[in-house]
C-alpha cells in the first residue's frame, strides 16, 4: 500500500478501534507480546543485517556510537520490550470513561465520554523499540497508528512490525491495518501533509527532527523540540539540599531533558561559592557565560548566573527556559508559591529535582513523551494524552424550539 | 504599538495574569461594566460612524445586509453585552483547580492544576459585541488577549475597546496590556505567523475566514470550520417524533452550525413519504441530490438520503459530516449504542434534535466557540477550554538517584 492508502484504511481502523471493549484490546496485546517473544531470533537476525550496515556507517561517521547503541536489541531490551506490553495490559482503559453526567432537563441526559483520538502518525529515529511500545499503547487507547521509523533499523522495524501484525491478524474482532508501518524518507513529507487524516504526530528523536516536524505540519504535534530547565536556588535555601539536588539535575541522567542547564543563584545565598566547587568536584563543568543562556548541553556542563532575586529569576526562565521543568529551591513558602505560580513551564517544582517530570515517576504507569505544548496536554503525557472526548446526549424527542421560547427552562442537574 | 510589541506585552501580561486572584479578576469584571454602562453614549456614536459608512456598503453590494444587522448596536444587545459580563462574573474560576494530588513518596506532592493557556488570538468579524465577550472570558480564565476585529466595526471596536482598557487601568494588582486590540487587516497575517507567542487562535465568523485560518497558522486553532449535522432516521423510529426533532434541527435557527442539513432515512422506515411531506409542509425544501452530500445549505433546505441501515449511516457521516453533532432517532436501544459509539463526532445525539449543541444548553455558562478538534477541546467550548494544566511537585530534597537505583520506590498513593 502507499502512503494515501495506509492513510485511508488506518481511517477505516479508527472507526472500529473506537467502539472495543477492553477485553478485545487487552487479547490483541497479549497476542503481540507471545508473538514478539516467539520470533525473538528473527528480530535478532534482521537486527544483525542493520547493525551490520550501521557499524559501517559508524567507521565513516554517518553515524554515533551512541545511535549504534539505541540500535542494537540485546536481551535486556528484548525482555523490556516484553514486559512493556504486558505493563500496558495492566492499564486502565482511558477509553469510555465518564467525565461527567448531566441532566439537562427531565429524561435528556448528557454524558462527557472519553474516546480515542482517531489516528496518530509517529516519527521515530533509532531504537527499534519504540515500534512495540507506541503500537501498545496506540491498541490500548484505541487509536489506530502510521509508524516512520529511522532507515538505520529498517530491517529490525520491518520485523518487529511483520510480527505484531501477524499476531492481530489472529485476534477476533481486532481491526485490520489498525498499525501501520512505513519505510521511505518521502512518506515523512506525506504524514505531515494528512491534516484531517492524521491527529496528531508524534515525534519521537532528535531535537532537530522534533523542530522540523513542528514547523513542517498544520496537524498537532505532541512532545518538546528541547529541555531547558533550571534550578533556582533562593537565599534562603539549605546548602546540603541545593547540592544535592543541582548534582542530582544534572549527573544522574545529564543527556535526558529533565537535566538541569542552567542555575540560578540568588546573589545572597551564603554558599556561593561552595555550590560551585561542589558541582566542580561532582565532575561538572561550571561555567557562567550570558552568551548561554538558553543552550541545552546535553552534557555534564552546567552554565551559572547570579541574580538579584526571585523575580529575575522567574523572567530568565520565562525568557531563555523551553517551558519544561523548572526547579527552585529554598526554605521561603511564599517565594516557592510565587514560583510555582508564575513559571511557565509544564513542572514547577519546590525542593525536589527537574528529573522527577518523568510519567513513569508521576505514576502514569506509561509514557507517549514529555510535552511542552499550552493545549491539550502538557508534561509527562500517559494514555490519557491519546484520547480526547465526545458529548452523548439521549432524549426522548426533546426539540429545542420549547427551550428557546421560553416554555421549558434547563434544570442543568449534574448526577 | 505596532504588533511585535503588543504580542511582547501580552506575554508579559500573561504572567502576571496566572497568579491572579478571583476576586481581582471579578473586579476587574465588574469596573468594565461598569464603564460600559456609563460609556453607553460613546460606543452608540462609533457605531453610528461605523453604520453610516457600512450602509453606502450595503448599497454598492460590498457588505449583506445581515452584516449591517450584526454591527448595529441597539439597547438590547448593549444590555446583553453588559449583563454577559456580570454572568461571567458569577461563573466559577476555571484556575488553580487541582485535578489531582498524588503522594509520590513521603514529602513528595505531585498536584496537577489548572492554569491560563497564556495569549490568546481572537479573530472576528462584524459583530462588535464580541469584544467584551471574549475579554471577559479572557479575564476570568487569567489569560491575556489581542483581538482583531472587521474592519467595518473600526470605530465601535476601537471605542469599546478604549472604555475597557480606561476600566482596567484603575484596577489594582491588574497587569496592564492584558486585552489588546488590533486594527489593519495585515496584523492577521502578523498574528497567525506568532506562534510560540500566540498560544491559541480562536475565529469567530465566516466558514470562509476560520478556514483561511485553519490553513494559514501553526498556532492551534480552535472552532470549527463548518457544520454538516446528521440525522438518520432509524427503522424504528417513532414517525411524530422523527417529524418533531427534524423540523426543530433545521427551522429553530437555519444558519446556525448545529443546524441538521441531510436527513438519512432507514430503506425501512415505514413513514418515509410522510416524513418528506411533513418536511415540506413545515415550509422545509427538501432534496435528494446525491452531488450535495456534505453541503452545509445554512438555508430551509434538507439533502434526503434513504440508507440500506445503520452502517451505511455510519459510514455516510463520517464520510461527509464535519464531526460536529449528528442525532439517532430510533427506539432500538442498540443501535444507537453503536450510532454513538461509532459516529467520529464532538456531539452523538439520540433521540434529540442536534441543535441542543451548545456551551449555554449544556449548562456550561459561557461559550467560546464550538470545537471539532481531535485534541485539546471538542463539541461546545466554555471557560475549561481556555485553560490547561501544571504539575506542581513538592519535595523536601529529594532526589532521583535513590529511585533509579532501587534504594527508594515510589508510593504513588492517590490523595
Amino acid at each position: 500500500m502507499n502512503i494515501d492508502e495506509i492513510v485511508k484504511e488506518a481511517n477505516k481502523a479508527k472507526i472500529k478501534l473506537m467502539g472495543l471493549s477492553t477485553e478485545i484490546k487487552n487479547r490483541a496485546l497479549e497476542a503481540v507480546a507471545k508473538n514478539i517473544e516467539k520470533n525473538k531470533e528473527k528480530i535478532y537476525e534482521a537486527n544483525k543485517k542493520d547493525l551490520e550496515c550501521a557499524a559501517t556507517l559508524v567507521e565513516s561517521g554517518k553515524i554515533t556510537k551512541a545511535t549504534y547503541g539505541r540500535l542494537k536489541l540485546d536481551e535486556n531490551k528484548m525482555r523490556d520490550m516484553i514486559q512493556g506490553i504486558y505493563d500496558v495490559i495492566k492499564l486502565e482503559d482511558p477509553v469510555n470513561k465518564t467525565l461527567f453526567a448531566r441532566e439537562l432537563d427531565d429524561k435528556l441526559i448528557l454524558k462527557k465520554v472519553t474516546t480515542p483520538i482517531g489516528v496518530l502518525g509517529i516519527i521515530f529515529e533509532a531504537r527499534p523499540d519504540v515500534i512495540s511500545q507506541i503500537s501498545s499503547l496506540a491498541i490500548k487507547s484505541g487509536n489506530a497508528v502510521i509508524l516512520k521509523g529511522g532507515s538505520e533499523a529498517n530491517n529490525t522495524n520491518a520485523a518487529i512490525f511483520e510480527i505484531i501484525t501477524e499476531a492481530l491478524n489472529y485476534v477476533e474482532g481486532f481491526p485490520k491495518n489498525a498499525v501501520n508501518l512505513v519505510f521511505s524518507h518521502d512518506d515523512i513529507k506525506e504524514m505531515l501533509s494528512k491534516d484531517g487524516y492524521i491527529d496528531l504526530i508524534i515525534p519521537r528523536g532528535s531535537n532537530k527532527l522534533v523542530k522540523y516536524i513542528q514547523e513542517n505540519t498544520k496537524i498537532p504535534v505532541l512532545g518538546h523540540a528541547s529541555g531547558i530547565c533550571h534550578i533556582f536556588v533562593d537565599k534562603s535555601a539549605d546548602f546540603d539540599m541545593a547540592k544535592k539536588i543541582c548534582i542530582d539535575a544534572k549527573i544522574q541522567y545529564p543527556t535526558a531533558c529533565n537535566a538541569v542547564e542552567t542555575i540560578l543563584i540568588h546573589k545572597d545565598f551564603a554558599h556561593q561559592n561552595d555550590l560551585k566547587a561542589a558541582l566542580k568536584e561532582a565532575n561538572i563543568e561550571v561555567i557562567e557565560n550570558p552568551e548561554e543562556f538558553g543552550v541545552e548541553y546535553s552534557d555534564t556542563i552546567l552554565n551559572i548566573k547570579v541574580v538579584e532575586g526571585l523575580n529575575e529569576a522567574i523572567e530568565h526562565i520565562n525568557t531563555f527556559g523551553s517551558h519544561h521543568t523548572d526547579s527552585i529551591i529554598t526554605n521561603d513558602n511564599e517565594n516557592a508559591e510565587i514560583f510555582m505560580n508564575n513559571v511557565d513551564s509544564a513542572g514547577v517544582f519546590k525542593n525536589a529535582s527537574t528529573r522527577f517530570s518523568d510519567g513513569f515517576r508521576y505514576g502514569f504507569g506509561a509514557e507517549v513523551g514529555i510535552s511542552t505544548n499550552k493545549t491539550h496536554a502538557r508534561g509527562p503525557v500517559g494514555l490519557d494524552g491519546l484520547c480526547i472526548y465526545k458529548y452523548k446526549l439521549e432524549g426522548h424527542g426533546q426539540t429545542v424550539k420549547e427551550y428557546a421560547a421560553g416554555e421549558k427552562t434547563f434544570k442543568h442537574k449534574d448526577l
